[in-house]
């Protein structure tokens, strides 16, 4: 892609976070008992990407030729004529993203998240576990309340419902992988789709419900998110291996220090790595010991694994989304999934 | 009321539970992962006296005159023609509950439950609060696939969002309780109609919803539900002085031996009770020392003060029941909120 439409895509997305970190404040008020809604709004205050909401615009655009220069996302007109709230659907899919992590940060104590502390660090896990309550009961609510004909409602919120429940078995399967130590690449592909990838098929499926879509389209830019966000995932388990440090915002090898299972080394230990010993057991681990683990890696093959199978669903992804009309916002749609395992942090 | 009308109403109650109790399983099998689901089961398979689905249940019965004999719970006639799955929309209701119990424990420390194990103490906390996740999701679930018509189906999530939300709300209040000295009588009064309450408001209230009655019934069975659910709480603060401890079936006194604030402490207080003094501060607390603090209680009136507001809400809530035909499940519905203050345990 030309760097001109790098641009134009960047400049677009970031229109779009934009409007949705404009109205957050609106749709989740600070309300009393005040301490519970801060800590509700910790983190969607800390900022994110906003790929998800942006994602849930862009598909309910693209699908009615929306005009970008002229477009009301808080009434924003169907394919079947009246109108829609996009911004309290975009707004509930980054409220269930959100929910997520503070729950998980709770189960897997960690400190930091989006450069701020972690809700239970700032509040406490008590707090911590009703601010995500509070989130999901909020997601909900604003999907119902974002203005679709009765029926199209209800066909969005069984998606939503289908995918907190497919992230909760998502998050247990992660638990458990834990303390197992051989996984099978499709134990942990499934994992990854049920942890990330199904909250982006809702981001792209949700609109087209909401839109009037018919149910083929429906399917087909689900799959684009759900193909979409496996990539993601995976690009993620790269990055944490070839990604500086400083770039990366967290140590480099991160995942192979905590001893994660990731598709390089689920792939690696397939090949008879012995990826247990990749890493010396005592004493500090230096860089040149996350290198030399690197190295072995590469050779086994295990780093192109990962990086051919998240082009290969990237490419089958866009595909997906040839059921749209041909117009500036598909290829932003386009370019966003390139973007997501061109980055290099 | 007379003893023939009591084994009546327990026979009506135990049948209605029979009911839930058999379609659990069903409608939350033991899927994959089995730690997570099994986990999500635990609290529900221990039991519990299943009020709330037992209400939901009578509501929809007595508001259409369904005759006892032929009901068919699965397949239940709305007002209007058409059949909703009443069992999943009770179910639903009760998972809300569970869902509440398991992370409430977590919050609470608390180890038993329904006299089993807590779901954090028989799995870990992780799995607890991701069981608890999957629990809130599938009450949606069950009660987006109820079969009723889309708009009576999102009136009745959205009464079941609110609710969730206010759950989250009283259990925030009763946190920030426990480290406050002064508690106002109508702070705690909204604390507990958060907590408990409006889960049985909505318990009443969707039901009507679903079986398409007019706006008026549906407010007026959820107050019946809201007044009834205070007053259930009220009492069960009233017994934790008053039954003997083998009755009980925990320590008679707990609250006020934790130093959890209940309406009669509030009270005793605002009547210059010095409550903190009550119990002694050192050494073993006896039956007798409990006697002493329930004594000086009684005095103050505080004791009278919390049965006459339970008495009161359950005159005002059942006045609401005047609504539905009147026939036998109505009388039911009526004898349940006596019985919850009646009751001695």
């Amino acid at each position: 892609m030309s760097e001109a439409f790098d641009e134009q895509l960047m400049a677009a997305v970031k229109r779009r976070r934009a409007v949705v970190n404009a109205e957050i404040p609106d749709e989740i008020p600070a309300e009393d008992p005040e301490r519970l809604w801060s800590a509700a709004r910790h983190l969607l205050d800390a900022g994110g990407k906003r790929l998800r909401p942006t994602v849930l615009m862009m598909v309910a655009e693209a699908l009615t030729d929306a005009d970008p220069e002229t477009v009301d996302y808080r009434s924003f007109e169907t394919l079947t004529g009246g109108e829609v709230d996009l911004v309290r659907a975009a707004v509930s899919v980054e409220i269930v993203h959100t929910f997520t992590l503070i729950h998980d940060d709770i189960m897997d104590d960690d400190d930091l998240r989006r450069g701020v502390e972690a809700v239970h660090e700032v509040y406490d896990e008590e707090m911590a576990i009703i601010a995500g309550d509070t989130l999901y009961a909020k997601a909900f609510d604003l999907m119902l309340n974002a203005g679709a004909t009765p029926e199209r409602t209800n066909r969005a919120l069984e998606l939503l419902t289908e995918t907190c429940t497919k992230i909760c078995v998502g998050q247990a399967l992660d638990v458990d992988f834990e303390t197992r130590r051989e996984v099978l690449p499709d134990e942990y592909l499934e994992m990854i789709d049920h942890k990330t990838a199904v909250l982006y098929g809702a981001s792209a499926g949700i609109p087209a419900i909401l839109m009037g879509a018919d149910q083929d389209t429906v399917e087909s830019v689900y799959r684009f998110g759900r193909q979409v966000g496996q990539a993601f995932q995976i690009q993620d388990d790269v990055l944490d291996l070839t990604t500086p440090s400083e770039k990366l915002g967290k140590r480099r090898g991160s995942d192979l220090i905590e001893g994660k299972q990731t598709i390089i080394t689920v792939h690696a230990r397939d090949q008879g790595v012995d990826v247990d010993s990749l890493l010396p057991d005592e004493g500090e681990i230096t860089e040149a010991d996350v290198d030399d683990a690197v190295a072995i890696l590469e050779a086994a093959g295990s780093i192109d694994y990962a990086r051919d199978m998240a082009q290969e669903l990237v490419v089958n992804g866009k595909a997906h989304l040839r059921t749209l009309p041909d117009n500036e916002v598909r290829r932003y749609l386009s370019g966003i999934a390139d973007y997501l395992i061109e980055r290099d942090y």
